[in-house]
């Protein structure tokens, strides 16, 4: 089982990746058969090329991504609240977001799962 | 689908329902059937008389819910961020946890699963 440091480094390291749009990071840290569910309720993307797909989409219009407190772990499962920064465009947002990561025995993220809706963006004034 | 303002405020029913220790209150926001897993990973208390068991001990143990960030929901789920603070004891504590209540159609919380672990315990100074 997967030890909280470990998790939270690896939800370090995915925030690192936003932040350096690195496509390549990022899915070093997603097994191969990961599924990426963002929002939950929409159809998962299903493996690296998938979420390839995701992520060099999202890195175009997510700028950074900013923790909204610690990371909370337990039995190989890390939730974490954090703010996603949209600032290339017009107006500049702010989306709240609850993401939880289930990873596996190799320590890879097996499952990605992202909670927001509408009524979660803000503008940045 | 229940929608977002629906989610929240039951959000803001339990925990109001924690300040006032008031367990039927509690009670009247869950399904007949609804599970409580708290913590992920442990033993999920399934039906009213296992919930109502749960929330009286918890009620001799949390003073307050404080929730920490808005509510995200999404497709009848709602993920919130929230400390739990334990003042009873000595020395006081807070625990940084994050919650999701999965609802039935009829409004009530079906699932509610708790993820935290040791390290997400602190001393309130």
């Amino acid at each position: 089982m997967l030890g909280h440091q470990e998790m939270v480094h690896v939800v370090d390291a995915y925030i690192a990746a936003i932040a350096a749009s690195d496509v390549e990071a990022m899915l070093d840290l997603f097994a191969a058969d990961a599924t990426v569910e963002d929002p939950v309720g929409s159809e998962p993307h299903k493996g690296l090329e998938a979420i390839r797909n995701f992520y060099t989409h999202a890195m175009q219009i997510v700028t950074r991504l900013e923790l909204d407190g610690p990371v909370r772990t337990v039995n190989g499962v890390a939730a974490f609240a954090l703010n996603v920064l949209l600032t290339r465009q017009s107006p500049p947002m702010r989306v709240a977001v609850i993401e939880l990561f289930r990873f596996n025995e190799a320590g890879k993220i097996a499952s990605m799962q992202a909670y927001f809706n509408e009524a979660n963006f803000s503008i940045i004034e």
